[in-house]
């Protein structure tokens, strides 16, 4: 199994952290995320946006975006709820990871420690910020007086919320006023198999 | 049941097609999409993002983020596909929905259209229009050849993804050069059940 990988992406660290937890052997290939102007053509046929991560199963069918490679190797384990209610709000915080929290937290990430670019982090440092404390907001909301996002322990939505909150200083983000959130990175990072992003 | 509802927004009406394909009736409350002042506190402790569509289940449990509330009613239902790769791949087309073309096209949608700020829809025109038609192309991309996005029948994904596109013209999208979208946006409309979005 290959994933196209990148060791800064938060996205494609969910996919990694969930393969270690589950104990799942993969290779990997590197995709360069900073440089913009590589035109990915490895990724042609793979993944409509050539964007990692990409997976390749064992057959060569490929998967691409990261909580649905979440659910696929989740789905049947612990780390997909039984209930199917609980399904469904795991599924409602992976989307709301994908809408409201990684374009603000991980684009402020990105900008402000990986890109190079510290004019294109000064031009969106405001807009983002301000965006990405919201996410905050409604994160240590659904957090508060629960140990899980979803269900009674960690599930795949705990871990696509995971990448990029851990990483949220990286963005410029303070996490001193979500105590909700705090606890809970440390209960994800305790977690037998877990791995660092790097 | 109890949908929190807006008729112009299409992630309520993907709930609303889904619901009407499946015979499952239901109550609505109107959410104001264009006043962004509206403070939303009827939906406080509902949904953490206080967005529409919010839908309160009758044992008064709150489900959000559209495509969760599609997987919540479509498992079980011929619109989740039985094959497990097939599943992950409507989740793939879901996600890519809700970070690749629904930011685009249900944003120009929105400015051009519905929201009365003709100045708001200058600025953004450009980067969304960019942005939007790259996600027309990879949806091109991945319905040349097939009939449906993930399997040999209609899911929860082709709802998904329907709701945006074939309202694409709204944000100014031709979609003159989308043979395999027009197919299936055709399609789509002639499946039993159907109902347009207002």
């Amino acid at each position: 199994m290959l994933l196209y990988n990148s060791r800064i992406s938060g996205n494609c660290y969910k996919v990694r952290l969930l393969l270690a937890e589950l104990g799942i052997p993969y290779e990997t290939r590197d995709v360069d995320v900073v440089d913009r102007t590589d035109p990915r053509d490895f990724l042609d046929g793979l993944n409509p946006v050539r964007r990692a991560p990409t997976l390749v199963l064992d057959d060569g069918r490929p998967l691409a975006e990261s909580n649905a490679i979440l659910w696929y190797f989740g789905e049947g384990t612990r780390f997909v709820p039984e209930d199917r209610y609980d399904r469904a709000k795991a599924l409602q915080w992976m989307f709301f990871e994908q809408y409201e929290h990684e374009p603000a937290i991980a684009v402020a990430r990105f900008l402000k420690t990986y890109s190079g670019k510290p004019e294109w982090w000064e031009a969106q440092r405001e807009q983002l910020t301000k965006r990405g404390y919201k996410a905050l907001d409604a994160l240590e909301q659904g957090l508060r007086g629960r140990d899980w996002l979803a269900g009674d322990s960690m599930t795949i939505a705990d871990i696509a919320l995971y990448a990029y909150t851990h990483a949220a200083d990286e963005g410029g983000f303070s996490l001193d006023e979500y105590p909700a959130i705090r606890a809970w990175l440390d209960r994800v990072a305790a977690q037998p198999g877990h791995v660092e992003i790097s």
